[in-house]
């Protein structure tokens, strides 16, 4: 399971040789992609403001439209398209596609974050059907609420919940890509990778100030998953898919 | 197969009356749409021109992003998510997922349409084996060359060369739904349905004036769909896909 972000996908370049890795890669394979830069774009273009809160989208239905689009259509189709062409069966898929991943949308409490949903339940026999059939899904960062509607949902965590389903069935590896080689000691020395991380370890670095930001979710995902049976996760740069090197997560 | 354009699937009120009339068709069933006016009109708020000859999109490179878009994401995601919520087990599908429909650029001749694609070939195989497993294809009008590239082609092409690849295995009824109950003997007599026609008499039809514009292609599709041995073809309007009104197609 290979979570890349919009960056990644986003430019034709480095697009390219994540497919090239993505294909290398022996077993079954899922890809989860982001296309937020693109999203925030079209927005722009079409006179609608991003507006964002730690590092979430505020998706009205205006918003919600084109997500839909971006993720749904342009980065989700221009993969598709690229895998294909490389051989690899890939499948496009949202979480309302085959009711894969049913979420509710998120309540309101002090942040109205819109048409954003929680993911409340994945499929995994169908995912494992696909995937014993060979072919490979691509996913969208966007679910459905088993009421008609789309809902915006965060990649990570479509990744991170995708993994704990197929870990009942699979022996699975969750790698989160990411600009940088891993998780950083210091955020201005791109070598100085924390090889390896357990909760202890999380908890006391978040209290020193080292892991901050939109790390955090990131590594909460990362060990939510592994509580719930994931086999290995890694967090490291999208041309590393295929080595050994990033941080690994540690129960 | 139910082929549905544009007006229908972009109104909020004939969508959901379409996705009711959709569910309570019996067997397996595959839904194609169009998409041309929502493309119309987001191309346009980005500034991008539609350009149309004889009824098609000149499809440069910045319009194939934008079908991309609104038919691979918006209506499509959006007719899968009603489905969902009515429990039709649909899946969204471009020809270039799972390489069900692979086509060729459009060759240049008098005019260049662009990334506008001929359907080269189906995958009769693996579309039999999701209408076996319950799963409803929801088909937007896209393709794929096999080179990494989309390409925007035809929803009626699309629905006849399904139509003619399934016809093999299932027993199918084609129906081009439409704004009209059926062809009409008199555009301006709403109820001068021709009830059957044959190629001959589509040929007088034709040389007489009675059946012009993009009803033309349209009946070429529906002649080769038959001949191609798919069991019936019917012209109708969307809100009788459940009734045996309409235009029915003859060899």
């Amino acid at each position: 399971m290979i979570k890349v972000g919009g960056k990644v996908v986003e430019e034709e370049s480095s697009l390219n040789a994540l497919l090239n890795d993505f294909t290398k890669l022996e077993g079954c394979k899922v890809l989860v992609h982001g296309g937020g830069r693109s999203a925030t774009k079209i927005a722009s273009q079409l006179g609608i403001e991003s507006q964002m809160v730690n590092g979430r989208r505020i998706t009205d239905v205006e918003t919600l439209k084109v997500v839909t689009m971006v993720y749904g259509g342009l980065v989700n189709k221009t993969i598709v398209a690229g895998l294909q062409a490389r051989g690899v069966n890939a499948l496009g898929l949202t979480g309302a596609d085959m009711d894969l991943i049913r979420s509710v949308k998120r309540p309101v409490k002090d942040i109205d974050y819109g048409y954003v949903g929680d993911v409340e339940k994945v499929d995994a026999v169908s995912l494992t059907e696909l995937l014993r059939s060979e072919v490979v899904p691509v996913m969208a960062p966007l679910t459905h609420d088993g009421n008609g509607n789309m809902l915006n949902t965060n990649a990570d965590t479509i990744a991170g919940e995708v993994a704990k389903a197929l870990s009942s069935v699979f022996d699975v590896t969750l790698i989160y890509c990411f600009e940088k080689k891993g998780v950083l000691r210091d955020e201005n020395d791109d070598d100085s990778v924390i090889s390896s991380i357990n909760r202890d370890e999380f908890k006391q670095y978040v209290s020193e100030g080292v892991i901050q930001g939109g790390m955090i979710p990131k590594l909460e995902n990362a060990f939510g998953a592994i509580d719930a049976g994931v086999s290995q996760v890694v967090i490291t740069l999208a041309s590393a898919i295929n080595e050994s090197d990033g941080t690994r997560i540690k129960k």
